[in-house]
């Protein structure tokens, strides 16, 4: 009998902020497989550390370097499509032989990232359970202490990839918003707060719910990037008794 | 010294996705805290059920009749303010007294919801920390196994709460969408997705992560309402290698 692929969440970077039910199937599962940068141990790695036994194998899937080419031109997709294949094949290979793997995904699985794009592949094949976990985006409120949505509020989740005009349209109708996937965005992030007079309300966080967490006023934030986990969240102001 | 106040993320139903820490509070709180309808238990306090111990204080905070009132109305505004105001008063006192309280709530405390009329009337008077949960939604996407946004997906949150014609706005436009709070308003979401041709895209999940889970195409739902615990997923279709 073949083996079940897990999904699992691992919430925003607080190793205690996995569910009871991740920690339960890391403590159980004969493979562990993870996405990380090349020679790299890779986050999520990190933040599971502590539940995974030390006699599960361990499946590091290295992304291949992709940083000098752009998003749209067709080897970028072509060698990303190459590399998700060959991750498809090892997770399928374990599951043939029965056992079970689980694929763990930093914050909530079905929510951007790269689980997805193994699930789709492997679904059709392999049954599939999907343990939801606690997102970066909640993890980020959580630290800054913002209620990110009230009553009828209208939240908008906005790439930091979008373009700029794409980016004040959206700001300039916003309720509430956060703005994930700064990096080498933050400035043109920034400038399309500023232009549609939403600075005063941004907050930037920086690696929430991780040891090195920062909080500040996005008006106060210094230099023109932001690592990678970072994002920007614009609360809402909806009724309130 | 004074107590210390904790919202505590109970994430969408199963026991089992509660946090580590989550469960690691509730454990040690002398007080528990939770909203519910009069002389009912609540939702949140059934999900938390096995982690809650006996020698715990249990403080439930049941909301007044307002089904009647409309939401816009003063006398709504009114009742419910004076409902948070002695629901203040009532943990305020036990965190004078020394002792720390853990509020319940179901999903992430900082998404929709009422644990956060409490934060913003007791946060400045007494040291308060989130423990951020997994969402309804996130545990609905993985109920129905569907992954929510990719890539460059704009993500937008709606309340069924919203007059149609803006719901019709959004959905023309949406990348990726989640209705909430349908109840009573599942028939005018329903024919919004149908009025933008995106009724085919679209998931109905009913009590996500809890033993009657419910998921099917939104094009076969029967009847015109639907449960509280109920929501509606587009997902997007970005990029994907
Ligand atoms: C590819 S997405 C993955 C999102 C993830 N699946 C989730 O549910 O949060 C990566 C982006 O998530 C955001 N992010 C995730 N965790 C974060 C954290 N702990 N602190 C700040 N940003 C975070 C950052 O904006 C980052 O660029
Ligand atoms: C007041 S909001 C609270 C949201 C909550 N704080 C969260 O993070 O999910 C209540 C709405 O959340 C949605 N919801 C929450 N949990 C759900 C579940 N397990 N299944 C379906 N819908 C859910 C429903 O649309 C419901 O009307």
């Amino acid at each position: 009998m073949a083996g079940r692929l897990y999904g699992i969440g691992l919430g925003p970077g607080d190793p205690e902020l996995l569910t009871v039910k991740a920690v339960r199937l890391l403590k159980s599962c004969p493979v562990v497989a993870y996405f990380c940068k090349s020679g790299r141990r890779g986050n999520a790695r990190v933040i599971a550390d502590r539940w995974i036994p030390e006699t599960c194998e361990e499946l590091p899937l290295g992304y291949p370097l992709t940083t000098e080419i752009p998003f749209d031109h067709p080897d970028y997709v072509n060698t990303l499509a190459a590399f998700y294949e060959d991750a498809r094949e090892q997770l399928a290979e374990r599951l043939r032989r029965g056992q079970d793997v689980a694929l763990i995904a930093e914050g909530d699985p079905l929510f951007y990232g790269s689980f997805m794009h193994l699930f789709i592949r492997l679904k059709d094949e392999f049954e599939t359970e999907i343990v939801p976990g606690v997102t970066g985006m909640a993890g980020c409120a959580a630290a800054a202490h913002a209620p990110l949505t009230w009553g009828d509020d209208i939240l908008r989740v906005l790439p930091g990839t979008l373009p700029y005009e794409a980016l004040v349209e959206h700001l300039q109708q916003a309720d509430a918003a956060v703005v994930m996937k700064l990096g080498k965005n933050f400035e043109k992030v920034r400038r399309a707060f500023a232009e549609t007079g939403k600075l005063e309300r941004a907050i930037y966080v920086e690696r929430g719910a991780m040891p090195e967490q920062k909080v500040i006023a996005l008006a106060e934030k210094d230099g023109d990037d932001a690592p990678y986990f970072s994002m920007i969240l614009m609360p809402g102001q909806g009724r309130r008794p």
